[in-house]
């Protein structure tokens, strides 16, 4: 199967890249490199299987070539702005990178009739909520500029599968965590950590709670979900039952940094406007599925940690 | 209050500004005239609480010098694709003026300190279902491309409150009928029976059954829900109770026209792809906040039919 992974040099889409060639798919990764990296594809440029293009999801003409060129049989689209804090004073950045990327590919898919669509959505879609997170929850109202170009990538996604015979998985992720990530609340620690080695100064009040799945966990659900559930639109959520908590996460950097630092918080509930303090989110549809998570939310900041650190 | 109503000119955004200037605003219309026209407010041009600019929503610049010049205290955001049919074939219809109308407006009230936005909404958010529509249905994935594009009009509208400390009301329309209108079954009945008198083709097999509101009874109910709540994101579905089916409509454009006509069904429980045959939408919300319809669905299709043709 020819399957184009947009966003493929990205941290999670390049996983994704090895799981797919690993399964004997042609992949054809498409990335503007603007999170991405090669460093992250650099061990696929020699296989047979793998085709890179730098190039912008947004430049249609361009992007209408390589389909031209490559007659795709399935789309997994992952490309996107991911980092959710960043772009809160612009609205833009989650406008172009992360919704309208989506309706690009949408209308080339319509064009040049694929008719398959993997989406990496997210439990951003859903809002700041206490209840308990089914896939069927309602209202959305999202917190986030990156929430709520999700959620239009979902809903064009829908109309075009009611309207061109399309099928969509659409797997909705919680934090994900791992080597190769551009981002969050790991990264931040260990780099203000190396500027400052005796103390952390974390943003909240730390008992900021949440999943955090470990990034092959998630790509191995997402291919799980794919393989095993064929309604027009498949949605389900993925992550992991148990949870970490900021302070926790801090206290592991520390440890695995070898340092002894203070940690000092700036208080108040969120880390930022947009943070999403604490969720309850099921994952009864998954599990009913077939699928869990190998590792659980701690194992996965602590391998993650190590992984980043080289220590692994 | 000075207030802007984009689509101002058109069928419902007209009978919003007799209502708004009724109550002493100075209203603010911006309009392209796609589907709107003069003939709507040419009543009101010369009133000292009205103006009028004929300017396209996706032209940035031009929208920007009017916000520029008129200091606007709140946005009723009216223009939209209104013909969902239409756009089926062609994503870009919704896509350039239901949603990215929105998403403009949003970045120009960010830009202008403009707080508040009343957002005319759908029940085509909501797809196609057969469980009760209440408020926080889940999950959201719509039909038509119309429907993706308010519901992505939703989403940025949650983020640009949550993050710029905006307020909204979002008022989800279903079927609305009366004089001034574009589209829509009571037109097209008409339209048909004006070529050919003797048989009227019906698309479906007549018993799609929906509630159809009165112009006025929806203009009220907008009204009523800006000014009778006061949360963040304030959200109702606005409707009539009652239903009519499409045979039933065909019988009474008959009747009112004078015409003795043979009714001949294409057959299908959908009109067209995208067509919800029929949905059972909660209206308990809006009622405990203390507005119902004054007409029942049949009166409003009756009414309109003889509005339409002039006969009141």
């Amino acid at each position: 199967m020819k399957i184009l992974i947009s966003g493929g040099a990205g941290f999670i889409g390049s996983h994704l890249c090895d799981a797919l060639i690993k399964e004997k798919h042609n992949v054809v990764v498409v990335d503007n490199l603007l999170l991405g990296s090669v460093d992250n594809i650099g061990h696929l440029i020699k296989n047979d299987m793998f085709i890179f293009y730098q190039e912008e999801l947004l430049d249609y003409e361009s992007i209408n070539d390589i389909f031209c060129k490559e007659k795709f049989d399935i789309v997994f689209h992952l490309a996107a702005n991911s980092d959710i804090a960043k772009s809160l004073d612009d609205p833009s950045v989650d406008f172009n990178n992360t919704f309208l990327t989506t309706y690009n590919l949408l209308n080339l898919m319509k064009k040049h009739d694929v008719k398959k669509i993997v989406f990496a959505s997210t439990s951003a879609i859903y809002g700041d909520t206490n209840k308990k997170i089914v896939e069927d929850f309602g209202p959305l109202f999202p917190v986030s500029h990156y929430g709520a170009a999700k959620l239009s990538s979902e809903a064009f996604i829908s109309s075009f599968c009611e309207n061109y015979g399309m099928q969509a998985w659409i797997t909705r992720f919680p934090n994900v965590v791992g080597e190769r990530a551009t981002h969050g609340v790991i990264l931040d620690f260990i780099k203000k950590l190396r500027d400052n080695q005796t103390e952390l100064v974390v943003l909240g009040n730390g008992e900021q709670y949440k999943p955090y799945l470990y990034v092959k966990d998630l790509v191995e659900a997402i291919i799980y979900v794919w393989k095993n559930s064929d309604e027009k639109i498949n949605y389900f959520n993925i992550g992991v039952e148990s949870r970490t908590k900021v302070k926790d996460i801090a206290r592991m950097v520390i440890e695995e940094m070898g340092l002894e630092s203070a940690i000092k918080y700036t208080g108040g509930s969120r880390g930022w406007v947009g943070d999403v303090p604490e969720f309850n989110y099921s994952l009864e549809k998954i599990h009913g599925l077939g699928w869990k998570a190998k590792n659980s939310s701690d194992d996965a900041v602590r391998l993650s940690i190590r992984k980043i650190l080289g220590k692994e």
